[in-house]
Order: structure tokens, then C-alpha cells, then sequence
């Protein structure tokens, strides 16, 4: 597989719009893909019981059936907005429906931003009639998807796209994927958007279940802030445009889409996790010789939603003793005394712990390393054969000066 | 009940010294308590599964019966540092208990600071003869109060000292308590130590089940910033000099004692709470007709630790959408619609949130409020009869300089 950047697979059509639901003058916000053709969908949303009302819409369209058009705005998130909010999203799906041509339950809805907030749907209308006449305006593919995956930014400080082309049944087929973050993000799916697009031709089935695996090996395994947003979603649309046989869970080619869309995932929620609020470093928390993978996971996120830990990345040092406590209150049954830690970046590795106490390492050394913007924890817990990589960032004070004034 | 400022129970001798443990040059870093007579103790220790030697040890020791002396240390918290650390730990006791004329069986060790460096003996030995040199030294009470609250003292600002006395069967008695914060605190008991004496005689059994009451509303309501440290210890000393009759659980007096204990446990965690680490604000999160007590501290929890909440409090953001968030990811099952969320600060109150919406309310004025240093907010469920009350405070610029660079 090959990374593609800014290409856009076959049967999409996409647009990002100013429409002044942002504060900031001027900036995208809202966002639309088409397709020109119905595609089959799959998507996974939030688990807060405080869901917004796009996603409770979406929500019952994803389960409907296809999918042929995608509204999403950034800047407001129209989550606790009551009946208004509902009314907002349904209006805002009929509207791109009646546009587009196509049938109001085969619009997703999204939004991202603030919480409690009335949002004005004035503005999302002529931000959706703006996208409309955009997605029918000739315009180069590379600038579309750079619009769109502007237009669903919040605090993120660079837009999120991966792409992978490949081959599958003798055709060339293609996965793209926009993703924003970058704060209230913690398992599963928080103010992070996700919208994946394909034009393999995939049996819905396959698709739920590929992307289902994907996310828990990828999204799932990403925290920021260790809050879970109202707004989460991941989804993704094909097109089934490429010519190929459709792929089903049977099919020879099903590993190869996965492959790819995990691929496409990994890249994306590494991405995330490097743009997380206020961060300055890309960490991978991996787990191994745990009992099982949900041990793993327990383990690693504990290490991943360490404000200490996180800190000491950020001031580059290398106190392990801070991550051999988060192994100790994970609430998984660890053996400290088999426990040891080594920090990686690039290739250069330093062992701070070895059977649960320090082998006597540089800690002039660590240092010098914990200056990498790309870090690895490696933890080894001596108990079994299961194994978990969880992804996150290093806490900073542009964590506090973003969220202490978001709104204000 | 009283409060009694700097006052020290019947049969209570305390000292606190500088030995060159902690790195601040002439810090007081080794604090003791001796009584004239091994006295009735009760404890609860961390429930990190890696725990510190002294905690190791000091759990034997209480489990075995009276106590007679407390020896701590701040600047090296003896965890991660095998059985060197256990020695030293037995070896301090077994030092204590020499100068001191006690059982060593009969010493309480413990430590707080940093983890996976071995404690220096030399250093700590010094600081044991320097503090049992000063027990022996005529010294006003008041004052030895003051050195012991400083040598346990890391990165807390100021000494956390509360002392009630109050009328016991005729006699006179008193309670003081000690405590150190300020990071690396989550229940259940994080970097944090505390030591309650009280003159009062008490049976052991009475005086267990009254610290784990006690504990359970205040220690273990309290989260700074999610992490359970390897050390937390909470202890209570009781000389038995105050001359009443021996305290059991039938006793009538068993309730006017356990309600003193209660109150020194409860503003010590609230002084914990306003002197977390970089705090500026301390924050109780109240929560309030929930179905049961588990359920509402599980939901008062979930908004204490949302950093996003806690750095929109420090940035004067009357962000209700943040609080609902976190009450919809705590895992209690709750309806987002029934939801209310009110400010208060002093007496006066906002409500920012009613049965899940915006009920119209004045930022502005909800700004104001949240400039107050005593702030509670307040949740209504709506589901049930039980209330908890979780501590906490701010997150703030302070909190990442403090732990960016704690040890280098």
C-alpha cells in the first residue's frame, strides 16, 4: 500500500464553507460529502449517555441503509440543546437533502465544538446552501478534501488526512480518511470526528465488522484528556465505485481492505494523539506479556490518562517511578516486582526498570531522549502473552491556556 | 466542638528535623511522634499494589497491636527500591525504637517523595537521632506541631494542621490532626499522609471502624489529579490519657468522638483539596439524588477528575456542557434530561443547567462567581435519595510547572 496524500476516491464529492458558526471570522466550518451514488456505511458513535442530537439522528439513519450524503459543522456541537437541537439536525438533513437530490434519512449529521449552545440554524442553512453550490462548482479534488478537512477543526492545529491506494481483485482501489481532535478525547470516540471514504465496493456487513475491528485496535486505544465527548463518531462511506467485486467477510480480499482501513485508522489517531491539546510529543504506551489484551489496555490507558506521567514527558524526565505507580493503581493484577519499563525514541532505547526497581540508568541520557517528539514507554509484565498499544501525548501548559479559555 | 490551633493531645511528644533527605537545603525532612505509653492505633494504607517498604512494614506493625512512635520522612518516598528499601525501613524502626526505649515492632514508618531512588540510611539515621535528640529537649508544644506538620510537607505551601477538643465523659479531649497533599492524590490514599492523635481512650476495634467511616467521606472523596500514590498512609494515635472511660463501639460517648474525628478528616481534606498542587480554587462537587451512594460518587468523581472541567474552572468558564459531559461518561446510568447543575460560591447561587438544558442563565455573572476560591457545584440527578460530596481544585499553569520538573 502507498500513502497518497490530498487524493480523493472514486464517486466523491466534497466542500468545505464559511458560515460564521465559528468564532473565528472567516474560518470553514461547515463541511459536506457526497457521494453520487447511495454507498454503504458504517459508523460508531459515543458511549457518553449524553449523546448530541446529531448523533442520535445519525444514529438511526446509519442503521437504515445507505448513506449518500454527509453534513458535519464545526465550531458548535448542538449537544443539551433540547428539542431545538433535534429539530436543528433534521432540518439541516432535510435541507441538504432536498439540494443534493437525495433522501433526508441518507444524510449523516455531525457537529463538534461547544457544549450547551443553541445552535443558530440561520447560519448552518447557509452554510449547507453554500457546500451545495460548492459540491457543484468545479473544483480540483486535492482543494476539496483541504476545505473539508478544515472545516470540521476545532483546537486543532493541523488538518488530518491519510490515504492509501491499493489493489484488490485486479482493480485499484483507494481509502481516505478526515479526522479532527484534539481535546475531550478518550475512548470511546470523544469531540474526535472521523469520516472514512472508499471506493471498494464492500457489503455492509463487512463493513460494521471491519470497522468495528479497526477502532478497537486504533481509536479505542487513544486518549487525550480522558474525557468522552457528546459528539464522537467514526464512519465510513463507499462508494463501491472502484469496479471491484463486492467484498464480503468471506472474500479473499476482505484482509486487504482491513489491512488498509487499519492502516488509514492508525495513522489518523496517531495524528490525533500528536495534535492533542497544548502537546508537543506523540506517545505510544505499548503493554506487553499481559494475561490478555484487555489486561493490556487497562494497564497501558492507565499509564496513557497519568497527569503526572504526563507532565514528566513534557519536562523531560524520565521519572519511572511515576509509570510503575500507574501500573500499580491500573486496577490490574500486577506482579511489581516483574514489572520493567524502557523508554524508546527512534531507535535508541534505555531500560529504567528492570524487575521493579532502577538497573542504574543515565538519567542524563533519558533526558536526552525524553527530547524526542516521538516517545515509546515499553512496559513488560512478565504474565502472559497479550499485548496493547495505547496512544496519547504529553501534558502541557497549552493543554491549560486552550481549555481555560475555550469559550471566553 | 472547638478548633484549637497548634494544640497537641495529653501524652504527645512530636519533633521534626532537617537530615538532607529532601533536596531543599535545611528543609525539615524527618518528623516523629512518640507517647509515653504505646497507645491504641488504627490505619489505612494505599491500595496501589505497588506500595512503598514503609507501608509494607508499617501494615505488620499495626496489625500486631499498640504503637508507641511514628517515624516519616519526606524527599524519598523508599517504593520501587527492593529490599534495600525494606531494610532501611526495619532499620529506622529498629534505630527509633533504641533511642526512644520502645518495641520496634511497636514504630510506624513512613515516607513520602520521590519513587525508585534508594533512601539514604546514612541521612535518615542522622535525622532519627537529630529528632529523638529533640524529643528529649524541652520545646513548647506548639512549636514541635509546626516542625513535624513541615517535615512530611513535599510540594504542599503551607502546613496542615486542625485540632478540635471537645467533653467526653466528663473529661476534656482532644483531636489534632496532620496531613501533607498535594499530588499524586486519588482515593484510596495517595501521596498522602496523615496523622490524627487524640488523648482520648479509645478500644482498637471502636477506633478502626471510626477511621474507616471518617476516611470514606473525606480521604477517600478527595482526587487532585487521578493518581494513587504508593505511600498514602492515614493513621490515628490514641494515648489514652485524657482520663475517660475506654471508648467502645456501644459507648454513648462512641458518637460525640467519631463526629470530632469526622470533622478533623473532613477539613483536613478540604485543606488538602485548596492547596492541591498549582490549585488556586478548591472545588466541591455535590451530588445529589442519586439512587445510591456509589452512584453519586461515581458521577461526582467522573467531574472532579475532568480536566477539562477543573481548567475551565481555573479559567473563570461557567462551561456547564464539560460537567454534563463528564456526568454522561461516568458509567452510572443517568437521564441526560433530568439533569441539573447549579454554581455556588458562598451564598450565592446560578443555575447554569436545568433538566438538561441552558435554563437562560447570565454568564457573566456566573463568571464573577467563579472568581470565589470556595466554589461547589451542584447536581441534581433526580433519581433517588443519596447525596456525595467529592474535593477537589482547579487545574491549573501551576499544576504542570510543579510536575514538568518535581525532581530535576
Amino acid at each position: 500500500m502507498s500513502n497518497d496524500q490530498l487524493k480523493v476516491p472514486k464517486g466523491f464529492i466534497l466542500a468545505g464553507v464559511a458560515a460564521g458558526i465559528a468564532r473565528k471570522k472567516g474560518k470553514l466550518d461547515v463541511g459536506m460529502i457526497y457521494t453520487s451514488q447511495p454507498g454503504v456505511a458504517a459508523a460508531m458513535f459515543t458511549t457518553n449517555q449524553v449523546k448530541a442530537a446529531p448523533v442520535l439522528l445519525s444514529q438511526r439513519h446509519i442503521a437504515k441503509g445507505k448513506v449518500q450524503a454527509v453534513v458535519v459543522n464545526s465550531g458548535n456541537a448542538n449537544a443539551c440543546t433540547g428539542k431545538a437541537g433535534i429539530n436543528v439536525a433534521w432540518e439541516s438533513a432535510k435541507l441538504a437533502a432536498a439540494g443534493l437530490q437525495v433522501k433526508p434519512e441518507q444524510v449523516i449529521v455531525a457537529s463538534t465544538g461547544v457544549i450547551g449552545v443553541p445552535l443558530p440554524f440561520d447560519k448552518l442553512k447557509l452554510g449547507i446552501n453554500k457546500a451545495i453550490e460548492s459540491i457543484n462548482r468545479p473544483t480540483a479534488n486535492g482543494q476539496r478534501l483541504t476545505n473539508f478537512s478544515q472545516s470540521i477543526m476545532t483546537t486543532d492545529t493541523i488538518p488530518k488526512i491519510v490515504s492509501v491506494s491499493f489493489n484488490i481483485g485486479g482493480k485499484k482501489a483507494m481509502i481516505t480518511g478526515v479526522a479532527k481532535g484534539s481535546g475531550m478525547i478518550h475512548p470511546n470516540m470523544a469531540t474526535m470526528l472521523v469520516f472514512i471514504m472508499s471506493d471498494a465496493a464492500v457489503e455492509k456487513d463487512f463493513l460494521n465488522e471491519a470497522l468495528k475491528k479497526s477502532v478497537n485496535q486504533t481509536f479505542n486505544m487513544l486518549t487525550i484528556d480522558g474525557d468522552t465527548s457528546t459528539n464522537d463518531m467514526v464512519m465510513v462511506l463507499a462508494s463501491g465505485q472502484a469496479g471491484n467485486k463486492t467484498i464480503t467477510t468471506q472474500s479473499q480480499e476482505s484482509k486487504i481492505f482491513s489491512q488498509n482501513l487499519l492502516q488509514v485508522c492508525r495513522e489518523l489517531t496517531r495524528m490525533i494523539a500528536r495534535d492533542g491539546e497544548g502537546a508537543t510529543k506523540l506517545v505510544e504506551v505499548v503493554v506487553n506479556r499481559a494475561r490478555n489484551f484487555a489486561a493490556a489496555k487497562q494497564v497501558a490507558m492507565s499509564i496513557a490518562k497519568s497527569s503526572l506521567v504526563k507532565t514528566a514527558i513534557f519536562g523531560n524526565d524520565p521519572n519511572w517511578g511515576r509509570i510503575i505507580a500507574a501500573i500499580g493503581y491500573s486496577g490490574e493484577n500486577i506482579d511489581p516486582e516483574r514489572v520493567d519499563i524502557a523508554l524508546v525514541s527512534g531507535k535508541r532505547k534505555i531500560q529504567m526498570c528492570r524487575n521493579g526497581v532502577d538497573p542504574g540508568f543515565s538519567e542524563a541520557q533519558a533526558k536526552q531522549l525524553l527530547h524526542g517528539n516521538e516517545l515509546k514507554l515499553l512496559i513488560n509484565l512478565k504474565q502472559g502473552p497479550a499485548s496493547a498499544t495505547v496512544y496519547t501525548c504529553d501534558f502541557t501548559h497549552g493543554y491549560i491556556d486552550i481549555n481555560a479559555s475555550y469559550r471566553t
